[in-house]
């Protein structure tokens, strides 16, 4: 070997030491909290973001007694008003309303059969006036009696282009920026994401895999009685027209159990709809994080809590109080609302 | 430098040279049919094995034109009968007689009410006379109107203990060492495996997640209605008696949809009521599998298929025929079928 090589050797040598020191420095470094902090850059120095990094720190550290296993690190989180807004009206219905539209040219009848007409024609008033019933007929037929992969197809398709009337954007952009670095950071710390929301499942299937990285597998929902069928010796799910399960109030900490068997340790929601499975995550043993969105900025977003048609918080606010639950407020707390927005 | 130095930092240049040519050739090595079938000892060199090798080397080799990608590699297995035994009646029922023997100390009623008294008495001429509506009664009282923590405590201790007439085995020692390979080589290859059973879902969870290595969010099956209670202050998931969703049959890729949210590309199941599952999965686009274990082996195991009255094969034998599923002889594919037996 000459001294050319020895000293090749030598650099080499040092260089693989070095990548050692670097690779062994990294995996020893302790929980420090500003590369937690790092991770929510949408979120101001508020008590919310305090209180979930600790609690996260909590729960990851092996030397922490609040530490949890990652395979019981369940996080679930309410969609309408928690994770993407829900003003005017929740966006599933604007989807409704928008399909029934596009689907008007294949249903003449409805020029003159409310409450589609009303629909068709944007009129508000008479479409309210319709009330529930109506409403059920227009989720009716734009969500049911169709295969499972075209109402998909459908969903995908208005969530690619439809916008928001207030803001100008595509409904799956407003998705709240802290919220979906809320998301990453959890499952960057080893938490399996789950949605539990009284939103369709499917429907919210089409888009929010894309949107928030949370896999079909995580997205629980209402669900509508679905059905294999034979259509001309092809199998296929068929939508029925009638509702199976309505993921809601006390029925979240239910589906949770059908469909994740074990409780989650940290529960994200924003109304009263959400209460039971905030209580559901908070009673059990050991460290729980139960957080709910308060809706304060009329500005960016919308204000409204006790007295809201869409998204009420009444009862869950008082609760929260009681139980010392994070209550994020959104106008101070957030350093911008959705990521079409520069951080301030 | 002295030559001793120089010769250790050769040596050791060397040795770090060879650990660097030994990685980037286990990560540059193709799939070689060895060692995929070296994961799957229990099995005979026959044709079920060597189609599910050919299978997964398919769908996982990027260079294949059925290559799927990991978050796709979905796969579900039927329980009963094709993950453990289902004679001489579903082990589920016969936990369901257990349980009645140990309750019967708090209930002396039941020594002159039927099928209770037949239950206690194992008179089982006098059980098989009260028919579905007289085992509705044992299941009933053995797995509702209780809460979901104390069902599966009730499992969990029948489980560590409770053994087979026949064998003097554990039920859950019961389990298939083959499927148990499979599993586990599944899921080295990438997939995300689920069980999709008629058994009752908190009945599969309480043990299945530690004898499968499959968690209690992918095991489905049937549930009954539970409700989200206040009791004493105290929030808790309570079992009512009626049945919420029975996970056979046509309601398989219901539930496969509704849980999963999407199509699996493996099935294996061993009798009518996995039919529709496996036409589901058979049905989609790209490579899939479909499997069935066939029960023929009444020495080691039981023999049974179209006339059999616990996991009936006969429509879905013809099915399999017709398409060419895989259908797995278990006595002449299988070296062993429970771990307890020494390899042959």
């Amino acid at each position: 070997m000459n001294t050319t090589s020895v000293i090749a050797v030598r650099r080499w040598a040092a260089w693989l030491r070095m990548i050692a020191v670097v690779l062994l420095v990294s995996a020893c470094a302790g929980p420090h909290a500003d590369s937690h902090y790092a991770a929510l850059p949408s979120w101001n120095d508020g008590p919310s973001r305090q209180a979930i990094v600790e609690f996260v720190q909590a729960v990851t550290d092996p030397a922490s007694p609040d530490f949890v296993a990652p395979e019981q690190r369940i996080a679930v989180f309410d969609n309408d008003g928690t994770l993407w807004s829900e003003q005017p009206v929740y966006f599933q219905i604007l989807f409704a309303l928008d399909r029934i539209k596009e689907m008007a040219p294949e249903h003449p009848e409805w020029a003159r059969r409310q409450p589609f007409k009303a629909a068709i024609e944007g009129d508000k008033a008479r479409l309210a006036k319709s009330g529930q019933a109506g409403l059920m007929k227009i989720v009716g037929v734009t969500h049911t009696n169709m295969s499972v992969d075209d109402f998909t197809q459908s969903v995908s398709d208005w969530a690619a282009t439809a916008r928001h009337p207030r803001f100008n954007q595509r409904y799956i952009d407003m998705t709240y920026a802290p919220m979906r670095e809320l998301l990453s950071y959890l499952r960057d710390k080893g938490f399996k994401t789950y949605i539990v929301s009284g939103g369709e499942v499917e429907f919210m299937r089409a888009w929010a895999p894309a949107v928030y990285g949370i896999p079909p597998e995580q997205i629980i929902g209402t669900t509508f009685v679905t059905t294999f069928e034979d259509r001309n010796g092809v199998p296929v799910l068929w939508r029925q027209g009638k509702l199976d399960f309505n993921d809601d109030g006390p029925a979240k900490p239910v589906a949770i159990q059908r469909y994740i068997g074990q409780r989650p340790i940290l529960a994200f929601g924003n109304s009263d709809g959400d209460l039971q499975m905030l209580q559901w995550t908070a009673a059990g043993e050991g460290r729980r994080f139960a957080g709910l969105v308060h809706h304060t900025d009329a500005g960016r977003e919308w204000a409204y809590d006790r007295d809201s048609k869409v998204g009420r918080l009444d009862k869950a606010l008082d609760e929260a109080q009681r139980q010392n639950w994070t209550v994020v407020d959104m106008q101070s707390e957030w350093r911008r609302v959705y990521s079409f927005e520069p951080l301030q």
